[in-house]
């Protein structure tokens, strides 16, 4: 039928939100030759991940998988990753990512929270899963196993092209016989993509859900923030698990550019993916950044390179500086996965003028600072990328609300000329005789030093200020008590006395989750 | 207030749609320092723009226009017609733009049709306005004449830069005392922006809503198609009272371009502009592409000119040949009034290979054809860029919907991979002997002849045949019987018996509307 070559057939799906032509096949349509995806020596273009994702939704569909079951997935980043959620979103089936890096334990919490009927894993992580299922909580239901690989496997890269968007009986990406359609043409903005638990740095896990609308509103956010060039290809190298590496995904069947997906994080192969395979985007953490800049060793980074997005916590000066001076055009940004990841980004022409400013909000966003003009406040933020609430927490979301705005938590204040500046995280707020101290201020300056790689900073309780704050520091240097005096005396001389840690530890290193960010938790729990 | 600089404040207003920052003051607070607008030796940037509307939004509410009442606009392309537009966004009052080349007995049916309080003329259009309202039905209520210049005009370029997106009391563009804000701070997708006639040049006009959503969509899909570019300048000389003009004002607020307006479209103006403003992407309609072709003597384009948007009717293949080899990237669109501009375009990859072809659809608009496969039939729209109807006509946005689907009128065909050919307007179809005879496929092949520099095709009732084609020419030599034979033995060598014109008559030009349209009813009228 030539009026399926756009994906209209179907009825569409009840909800007040916009029907749009479902994202994989839409893509697979309108550019079905340009590259989508890259993992390793493996390429797809857009018709051949359309295929794959139909071929891995009649495979889930044979397994039991129908519209409105949740599948949750544990594996690390992999294209079979990319072609399991393409094809959940064809089935209308909700996806729970899960964070590799978690104990068993909270697995099995997650899986049963989230009511997971399925759990998609690849092998590495198959002992894990099973582990996870063992540590279900007493009179959970038990999800079902299902290899990645083989639910989800690619297609060989033999199978023939058919006509744009049409799936026809006999094509060589289908097993067996032709059979009723399983994936539908048009999806609802106002569906439940899926739910992903918050990354627990600070308090208990709560299952954000996400629906298509908000990953829509957070691309097109996005898109007009750093514009569309042709030959866009992003560096995923963050996790899949976070919404920091889905939106990558999402944004890519929207905006039509090739995700180049890294396995794992290393910061030479991704510096090599920027000189040769023409990256032009990449999404970093402070950490992955400041790893990438030393790996450099001074070798300036191509002109090909047009952003390097820098989330998941304020990046410190030096560093941004250090990057800049390479020509990596660093722009911070401001985001979490109630937000659909960006809420904030500094446009490209302020990197240099607003070095450490999160920028202004995206397009379609509106963020507030509930304070005083000019001063620190909590950072409330509002739009259609922000996430309806939080799965089987209703009144989670209600306390979280006010008038439509999400109550983040984090503390921040805009510049008068209207840039956002992220201060810290409200739960981490040291208060010490009367005057708060902001930690990440304290790791700020710390990290200037030349002696310190990392620092964290959090409370200790005291009995006449109530807390002082205390750094734990992961020195270049042999630790000494001398270099300690020295840390207190280049503090000294920088910040208010209040906010001088009152003792100096020396790690190894620092506590970090799988998106790089600090677990000042831990840092607590070593006091 | 901090709160205010992104423009957060004001209770949102009601309606199922989403909710977006208003876009001229959301603009002005991400990008103040961009170029907005050039008109001449006029330019002004977001900032400008911003402050611009805030005094034009102030001196219309003192003239008596609120929310949801209706203004329209009556003036030549200028800058204080976009400041009006912007002013009318803020008011959150419904535009009415009315087409300049109608006659006053038209316009004031459309005044009175649209119920328009107010009519916004700049001084050239005057006389006509003041025609309209003597020619408004018995029994009308009288808008009010307002002058564009006095209501609209931008403040002087000395007004002192005010902080991103604030207007404070005392700000030199406003006029008085401090007063009450004017200006909303939120827009809902839902509500309308304004009510444009539709052409016209077949049927009976009627007044089709535009909602900002169907404008922000239409926006979207036009970006996700095209890409954006830092240092895109879109070149307007398309008249701003239809959709192909007011688009690319929207699409500017929401992406961040720059609009190079014409005050009236010359092939001299836009070649030179496109040479030397740094012109990216132009609008245009076939007969204004030939001109520029022409008027360019065969210098190539420069790379900086990166599509030329070619909408409003098929463009004939020698043009589109002539000017790919001159490296304009043309992009054949296809949309209309209804669509918000848009609907589908050939992405600009396929431009060689797919000549002739409309491309296919934006990626959140749906097209089908109504007919068996890889047959000429119905094309039907469905998407949120869909206008949701006609003023004070319920029964016609009914009859015209079939579970959502915009039934255009037009005709049209998908080839096998999906791209979309459009062959006619199905109220010009001319059935002779039974069979179909499309006038824009007599019409082209006629002008593929070296003596036709256009021409035009209509029916004439025939006894035998029930129609018969009868070709309205404009030579490019003296008319002559033998050059009709001439034109008669061209059209037999190329088409079906049937559909060679019976006759061919000489025109000095053909009748053809504001947006280039060939006026069929008035070769009709000739007949």
């Amino acid at each position: 039928m030539v009026e399926k070559t756009n994906g209209a057939a179907g009825a569409p799906p009840e909800g007040s939100g916009a029907l749009l032509p479902e994202w994989v096949s839409r893509r697979a349509y309108l550019s079905p030759e340009k590259t989508a995806l890259i993992d390793g020596p493996r390429a797809w273009s857009f018709r051949e991940l359309d295929q794959a994702a139909e071929a891995a939704a009649r495979r889930l569909w044979r397994a039991g998988v129908r519209p409105g079951g949740h599948v949750a997935l544990l594996a690390q980043n992999r294209a079979e990753y990319v072609v399991a959620l393409c094809a959940l979103m064809g089935l209308g089936a909700v996806a729970l990512p899960l964070n590799t890096r978690l104990a068993p334990a909270e697995l099995g919490w997650q899986l049963a929270d989230g009511e997971a009927a399925f759990l998609l894993h690849d092998q590495a992580h198959e002992g894990l899963a099973r582990q996870a299922l063992a540590a279900l909580p007493p009179g959970s239901a038990r999800p079902l196993l299902l290899p990645m690989e083989d639910a989800a496997g690619a297609p060989s890269g033999s199978a023939a092209p058919s006509p744009a968007g049409q799936r026809k009986a006999g094509d060589p990406a289908l097993e067996g016989p032709p059979e009723a359609p399983v994936r539908r043409a048009v999806v609802s903005l106002d569906e439940v993509q899926g739910i992903i638990y918050t990354s627990g740095t600070t308090g208990k896990p709560k299952g954000a859900l996400l629906t298509y609308g908000n990953h829509w509103w957070g691309a097109i956010g996005s898109g007009i923030n750093l514009g569309g060039h042709a030959g866009d290809v992003w560096l995923l190298a963050v996790p899949l698990f976070h919404v920091s590496g889905l939106s990558i995904v999402m944004r890519s069947l929207i905006h039509g550019f090739a995700v180049l997906l890294h396995r794992r994080f290393d910061p030479a192969a991704a510096n090599q993916a920027i000189d040769r395979q023409g990256v032009t985007i990449v999404s970093v953490v402070s950490t992955m950044l400041a790893r990438m800049i030393e790996e450099r060793g001074g070798r300036p980074y191509p002109p090909t390179l047009r952003a390097v997005l820098a989330g998941g916590g304020p990046v410190p000066k030096p560093l941004l500086e250090a990057a800049l001076a390479l020509g990596a055009p660093v722009l911070q940004t401001y985001g979490m996965t109630e937000t659909a990841s960006q809420a904030a980004t500094l446009p490209p022409e302020d990197a240099l003028r607003k070095l450490g400013s999160a920028g202004k909000p995206l397009f379609p966003t509106e963020i507030q600072v509930d304070a005083p003009p000019g001063e620190v406040g909590e950072i409330l933020v509002r739009g259609p990328n922000v996430s309806p609430g939080y799965w089987r927490r209703p009144g989670e979301a209600t306390a979280a609300r006010l008038d439509g705005w999400l109550r983040t938590g984090d503390l921040g204040y805009f510049d008068e000329e209207g840039y956002l500046y992220v201060v810290d995280r409200r739960a981490d707020l040291i208060i010490s005789g009367g005057e708060n101290v902001y930690p990440a201020e304290v790791e700020s300056v710390l990290r200037e030093h030349p002696a310190v790689a990392d620092a964290g900073v959090v409370p200790r309780p005291d009995p006449r200020w109530g807390q002082v704050p205390v750094a734990f520091v992961v020195a270049r240097q042999a630790a000494s008590e001398r270099l300690k005096a020295e840390l207190i005396r280049h503090c000294t001389a920088r910040l208010a006395r209040y906010k001088v840690p009152a003792d100096v530890r020396f790690l190894p290193e620092l506590p970090r989750n799988a998106a790089g960010k600090l677990s000042r938790r831990r840092l607590l729990e070593l006091l």
